[in-house]
């Protein structure tokens, strides 16, 4: 069986953590894993490493590849589909199963979304053993049994009973309270967004109902694909039309982990209520959420979100959670990079982190993968000293080549050709000091680069 | 007259923005002055600059007189006294009334604390001089009119009428709201801290009552005397004795600036009662104070405290603002140096701040005054890296001696002796990188001192 992983969310509800450019999927929430990470796993229940895809943004790229590496699971980087603009599921879900198709033929294929929380126990493994079998004639989707009346999830109303689960009477939208309660009486179940089917079926489907979005697919270029392509989703583009829906239902532990409050739920509370990751002093405080990298105190706070990152804090009531994405829209019209960027920003050679700006310099700890380079590179208006505090770097400077080890220093003036890397088994970290009259990011004249960024 | 500044106090109510090492009264909150330095302006109005004495911790020398001489005021460096031990307010005033009364014979003189905030306006002048006179023959303290119940603020019952102010009845300590009702009624006033009399009577009405003291201070060793002198206020320890104590009372916009909350009554309010300092983006919150370098948003948050600064966050509801100095026990407890230093530290040269600190290494910038030098000292077990990013630098390493511009650069070994200067006239700005296995602070050897610290 293959599996698509749907890693393409550029949710902006966990902001400040998450970031346009580091969006939720590839957070670290978890004993150091992200969700993405989380899904991967799970994947290798039912797949082999080369049945694995993942469909994500380009800009994602290297982080997917990242993650992947950093989990040692041998996913051919061919199998990871780069889409240059986000169009919703259903876009993202053919982009990937007519590649599969067309690599392997008529195949059983499940998706998983990387942004859910989902504990795989037995149960999970059973209701994907059942879905395989209904995958047969159907489009499957899974049913998790509702544990109260959840307003931010969308519901499926099961039909007819059939073997191993249900023909599906409706997708419903997000309901009020009311309604909520009203739905888990009635027995229907929450949309949990994962698939199984056969990509013949689903290939067929998609012609009957998107014949717009098969033909789109059927250009060479992908950028015009998506440009062509219309925005939207799974549900209400294909399993809404269908005849041939079907849902398997079954008991889990699941979260959409749509905002902190729904993060506040997964984690395991103190003795007041409190779910605290870092460093706290946590005084006549309860029913919080407190996540930072710095020391936070708390004195008479209840049910408030506190988050905490290099460069904005996030103080949010728990009811208002779901509002935290009106001030990403606030800094998104304001042209505010904090919307975008973290002040650690991912390359595909390692990271770095911008430590202090002044107008006329930058200070920036880089940190470079074992075996990884950047690109051969000139500046026109800065300068930049290099401090080794780890590992050891190789340096190219004009026609000279030499390394660096913990303690020594170079400087490359502005103007040079210039290449950092780190030849070495562990990771390389430099304290670089950029000086000049213009310390912009694209002050970059890159001649080659193992990464295709020229 | 001559004036006497209290700058000892090392308060904790406003952690994390003050520490043990930067207390209340040196922090900027006022368009960029501290309260330290807007009592200087005031005093100004009554003494001439060598009339103006300052009592504070030897800690804090340098902070005082670099507060003192940015404020351009010709105060003479005899003229700061320093506590080795903090006593409390008698000890502080009587080594500053001994010694100017030493100095220059019997004269008048007022006492101010410098964590207050108070409008010098003509009310506050007109009462000085009345007060002036009332101190032919009396201790005078200064009484502000109550302008709501205050349950945080000492109490004056003034008793019989006098030219120009009141004998005092009784002094009373903070009561409950009930209590404070009945005080304002009843036409008790604030009792705001400041002095006025001559040296002569308090030297005298001392000698009566605190005769330990009296003697204490006629040891020559100032470490002796603050060893033996008893901790006691002025309030406890002579005007609630003496029946020479006499209150001048007077309307005035007047703050003790002891917690949180009473800053945020200080500042003027946005249109949904918010005090917003620094970068915010405020939804759907109200009577909020915010303080902070980073952005902080908020969703759904009233009556609370955020106060966010290099290392340590606070979060804190309005009416637990007392509360904040539990935060500053459970961290001193510990041994945390968060209760006692900023990530930027002050030292008589200028400051440094920690950007960024791993098990070997250490990122600081430097920033060193005009004409200013560290001493000439040496390092066991680091290296250190100086990338001068504003200003020009004098550095000695061994015998030699060089200038480093803006853009340059220079190495120094471990166990080299050096020496680092700003000969210029702007303000020197140095990145360090320091390198090696042990990076304590406390790994320095001082061989020259221009601030006595060999």
């Amino acid at each position: 069986m293959h599996t698509v992983i749907l890693a393409g969310g550029g949710g902006t509800r966990l902001w400040p953590l998450s970031r346009e450019q580091y969006p939720k999927q590839f957070i670290k929430l978890f004993d150091d894993s992200s969700l993405f990470q989380k899904t991967l796993e799970r994947a290798l229940i039912f797949s082999a490493p080369d049945e694995i895809y993942v469909v994500t943004n380009e800009k994602h790229k290297f982080m997917v590849l990242e993650q992947i590496s950093e989990k040692e699971i041998e996913i051919p980087e061919e199998n990871v589909l780069l889409e240059p603009l986000a169009k919703n599921t259903l876009p993202a879900i053919y982009f990937a199963v007519k590649t599969i198709a067309e690599r392997n033929g008529d195949t059983k294929i499940t998706v998983l979304p990387s942004d859910h929380l989902i504990i795989a126990n037995e149960e999970y493994r059973k209701a994907f053993q059942r879905a395989e079998k209904l995958a047969e004639s159907k489009l499957v989707t899974f049913g998790i049994k509702p544990t109260r009346p959840h307003t931010g999830y969308g519901y499926i109303k099961p039909g007819k009973k059939i073997d191993g689960g249900y023909e599906v009477d409706a997708f419903v939208e997000k309901p009020d309270f009311e309604k909520a309660k009203e739905y888990i009486e009635k027995g229907y179940l929450w949309n949990s967004g994962m698939f199984l089917f056969k990509s013949s079926i689903f290939i067929e489907e998609c012609k009957k109902y998107q014949p717009e979005l098969v033909k789109a697919f059927e250009i060479n270029s992908l950028s015009e694909v998506y440009t062509k392509v219309p925005e939207v989703s799974i549900d209400y583009g294909i399993m809404e039309k269908t005849d041939k829906a079907a849902v398997v239902h079954f008991e889990a532990s699941w979260s959409d982990v749509g905002s902190f409050d729904a993060l506040y739920e997964v984690f395991e509370k103190d003795s007041n209520g409190n779910v605290a990751k870092g460093e706290c002093i946590l005084l006549d405080s309860s029913d919080n959420f407190i996540l930072g990298e710095r020391l936070i105190a708390t004195v008479g706070i209840d049910n408030a979100i506190v988050v905490d990152t290099r460069d904005a804090i996030l103080v949010c009531s728990r009811k208002d959670a779901q509002k935290v994405k009106n001030i990403v829209e606030i800094l998104r019209s304001r042209g505010d990079n904090r919307a975008e960027i973290h002040k650690t920003v991912y390359r595909p050679w390692g990271s770095f982190t911008v430590l202090e700006e002044g107008e006329f310099y930058k200070i920036k700890k880089l940190t470079v993968l074992p075996k990884r380079r950047l690109s051969l590179q000139r500046h026109y208006h800065r300068s930049e000293h290099w401090v080794v505090v780890k590992g050891t770097a190789k340096v190219t400077v004009g026609d000279k080549e030499f390394f660096l080890r913990k303690g020594e220093s170079t400087f490359i003036a502005a103007g040079e050709v210039h290449r950092l890397e780190n030849p070495g088994l562990i990771t390389l970290e430099i304290i670089e000091v950029q000086i000049g009259e213009y310390i912009g990011e694209d002050d970059i004249e890159r001649f080659q680069d193992d990464f295709g960024r020229v």
